[in-house]
C-alpha cells in the first residue's frame, strides 16, 4: 500500500496510526500542503477533492481519513477498531465524528488561510477562532467519555478503537496551538494511554520521513 | 424510535431521509436549535456534546449522523445503504464525509453565529464564507461522480445509499442559501433522481412537524 500524506497533517496521522495498530506496512508518499502540492495536477487526477489522505491499495484509490479506517478494518479484521456490537460501533464512530466534523474542519490550513487572506481576520482572532472550536469541541468528547460506563484504559474498553486513533493526532494539534486542556482530564488519561503504545508513538509527525 | 431533531438541521434530515428508506416509523422529537433549546439542561442532559440529530432506540441513545445511519443499517440491513464491497463502501463513505466533514461543519448555526458574534465579520462576509465553501466542496463531489464508472442514477449505482443521504440536505441548504449549482450537473441530476423518490420527498424540512 502507499499513503500519500502529510506529515503534519492530522488526517494522514490517523490513518498512520490505523495501519500500525493493524502491523500493515506501507510505502509513504509526501504531499507538502504548505507548499501546495496537493493542488499540482498530477495529484489531483489521482485524488479529484485534492486532499490527504490517500491510500492506494492494489487498483483502488481511497480517500477521506475514515472511509480508509473502515475499510482497513474490514479488509483487515484484526486487531478491530470497531466493537462488535452495533450500539458500541455506534458510540465509536460517533466520538471519531465528534472529532472530524465538530473540530477538525474548522481549522484545517485552507479554513486558517481563508480567514486571513480572504476576510481580512487578524492573526489574534484567528488562534483564537482555532483554540475555541478545540476547546469546546473537546469539552463535548470529555462529557461523553466521563459520563459512560463504556469508558475504559481508551475511549471505548480496555483497546485502542477508531475513536483513540482521530482523538490522538486532535490533541497533538491542540498542543501545538497551546489551547486550554486541563478542562478535560478522561480526554487526556486516554491520550496518555495510547502514546505508551508503540502504533502512536511511530506514526506520529515527528517519525515520518518528511518531518522538518 | 424517536428522533430528536430539527425541521431545518440537514444533519437531521440525513437521519430522517434513512429512517425513510428503510422504512422504519418513528417519533418526532423537535429541539428548536434557533431558539437554543440544544443547550437546555434536560436536552443536554441526554445530548452530551448538545448536537441534533439524537435518535433513541430503547435503551441506547445514538448521537452524529454517520453513526446513526450506520447503526440502522447495520440493524436493519435493507435496503443497504452500503455497497457489499468494501472499495465501494469506502467510496460511498468518502463521499459522504466530503459532505459532512468538507462542507457542512463550516456552515452550521453556531459557526455562522461566531462569525457575526464573536469575530464581527459582516453579513456579507458571511455569505460569501458559506457560499464559498458549498461551491468548492460540492465541486470536488461533482469531479468524483463525474469521473467514476461506479456513479449510476445515484451517486454510487442504481439504488440510492448512504453518499446520496447526505447530498441531498446539503443541496436544500445551497438552494436555500442561493448557492451557484450549474457547475455541478452530476450533482444535480442525482438530486433530481433522489427527489422523484417518496423517501427523499417525506423526510425535507416543509414537511416536518415543525416546520415554520
Amino acid at each position: 500500500m502507499e499513503l500519500y500524506g502529510y506529515f503534519r497533517s492530522s488526517a494522514s496521522f490517523r490513518v498512520r496510526i490505523a495501519l500500525a495498530l493493524k502491523g500493515l506496512p506501507y510505502d509513504h508518499r509526501p504531499v507538502h500542503l504548505a507548499r501546495d502540492e496537493h493542488l499540482n495536477a498530477p495529484y489531483k487526477a489521482m485524488a479529484p477533492a485534492a486532499l490527504v489522505p490517500l491510500l492506494k491499495d492494489g487498483d483502488a484509490t481511497l480517500s477521506q481519513s475514515i472511509a480508509i479506517i473502515e475499510y482497513l478494518n474490514e479488509t483487515h479484521p484484526e486487531p478491530p477498531l470497531l466493537p462488535a456490537d452495533p450500539v458500541g460501533r455506534a458510540r465509536v464512530r460517533a466520538l471519531s465524528l465528534d472529532v472530524a466534523c465538530e473540530i477538525h474542519p474548522l481549522n484545517n490550513l485552507r479554513v486558517l488561510r481563508y480567514l486571513t487572506r480572504e476576510m481580512g481576520v487578524s492573526e489574534d482572532h484567528k488562534n483564537r477562532w482555532y483554540r475555541h472550536w478545540v476547546e469546546r469541541g473537546l469539552e463535548a468528547v470529555e462529557r461523553q467519555l466521563a459520563q459512560h460506563p463504556a469508558t475504559g484504559r481508551f475511549c471505548h474498553g480496555d483497546e485502542p478503537t477508531m475513536a483513540d486513533v482521530l482523538l490522538v493526532p486532535q490533541i497533538f494539534n491542540a498542543q501545538r496551538m497551546e489551547c486550554q486542556l486541563d478542562h478535560v482530564p478522561t480526554v487526556m488519561r486516554v491520550f496518555e494511554a495510547c502514546m505508551q503504545r508503540g502504533a502512536f508513538q511511530a506514526s506520529q509527525p515527528s517519525a515520518c520521513p518528511d518531518a522538518e
